[in-house]
C-alpha cells in the first residue's frame, strides 16, 4: 500500500536509487507493519538544481547529497510508528550508502484504504 | 479538479502516455462526476529500473507494463464511486492499448475542495 | 514544512524553474506563515506533451506557458489563507517571469505535522 517516491541529486546514480528504494521498503516492513511484497516506488535521480533544500532549516548541516522521500500510505500510524520509521529509514541509507541523517527529509502523505487498487480494477482493501 | 500523475516505463512511449491520459479522464468524466473539461495532467515515462512494483503482491501477476496512476482530487467519492473508477481505469487502458489489468495501480489522494486554484490566483471552489 | 513540486512545460529552462520555485517560496513566507529557511522543492522542465492542462476549464484562456504547483504543507491554513497564497504566487510569477495569471494551476495537499521530517531520522515537529 505505499508508495514511494525518492528523489536525490546526481551524480546518485540509478543504481544507488534502488538502493534507496530497498532501504525505504526494509523500513516500512520493520517498523510499519508494511508486507514485505508491497513495494511500489518511483524513483529520480535529478539534476542537481532541480532538488532544492535549504541548508541548515531545522537544525540541520545539508549538503548536496540530499534525499527527499515521500511515502504514500494508510493513516492510522502512531507517532511512535512514524518516528521509528523515520530512524530506520536514515539508519539504513547511512549504512548502505552512507548517505548522512542530516540530508534526508521524509514527507508521509496518509490516505484511506478505500483509495488503493493494486490491479484487476478493484478496490484492494474496500 | 482532479490532477492526475501517470508513470509508465519505457519503450512506453508519449503518444502511449497521452493514450493512457486520455483513458484516466474518461474514467473520471464517466464515473465520478468530474467535468469533462477539467482534465490537468503529469505524464512520464521512465526507465524501467526506476518505477519499482512487486511482481505478486495483492494476488497480481505484475508485468514489465506496469503503470501506475496517482490521482489528487476532492474528498467524498463513495467507495462505490472509486471501485467503479478503478474499474473503469483498468478497462479503457486494456482496450486501447492492452495494458493488463494486474499492472494497473491507481492510487487516491483525497483533498478538500478549498486546496485547487486553477488560474487567477483564486481558490477556484472556495 | 511545504514540500514544493513544479512542473513546467519547455522551452522554459532550469533557471526558469528555479525563479519559480523563488516566487512560490517568497509566497509561502509573505501569505502562509512559513519559515525562510524552510524551502524543499523538486522542479521538471518536462516536454511539452506531457504536461496536460485543459485549455479553458474554470474560466480560463490558457496558453502552452501553463504552470502546475503541488504543495503539501501542514492543514490548519484558513480559505483566507490560502487565497492569499494563490493570489501571491500569480502575482510574483507574473512579474518575475511574465506567467499569465491563467496559466497558474495550485493544488494543496494537507497533512498532520508528525508527518515530517526534515532531518536525523527524527519527527521534526513531533
Amino acid at each position: 500500500m505505499p508508495l514511494v517516491k525518492i528523489w536525490a541529486r546526481k551524480p546518485r546514480t540509478a543504481e544507488d536509487l534502488s538502493t534507496m528504494g530497498d532501504c525505504v521498503h526494509k523500513a516500512l516492513v520493520a517498523t510499519a507493519n508494511v508486507p514485505a511484497k508491497d513495494r511500489f516506488q518511483i524513483l529520480e535521480a535529478i539534476e542537481p538544481a532541480m532538488l532544492v533544500a535549504d541548508p541548515t532549516y531545522a537544525d540541520c548541516d545539508r549538503s548536496p547529497d540530499q534525499v527527499i522521500v515521500e511515502i504514500t500510505l494508510n493513516s492510522g500510524r502512531t507517532l511512535e510508528v512514524k518516528k521509528a520509521l523515520y530512524g530506520d529509514i536514515v539508519r539504513r541509507l547511512g549504512e548502505t550508502l552512507n548517505v548522512r541523517s542530516d540530508d534526508v527529509l521524509v514527507s508521509l502523505v496518509e490516505v484511506t484504504k478505500e483509495n488503493w487498487s493494486f490491479g484487476k480494477g478493484i478496490a484492494t482493501y474496500g
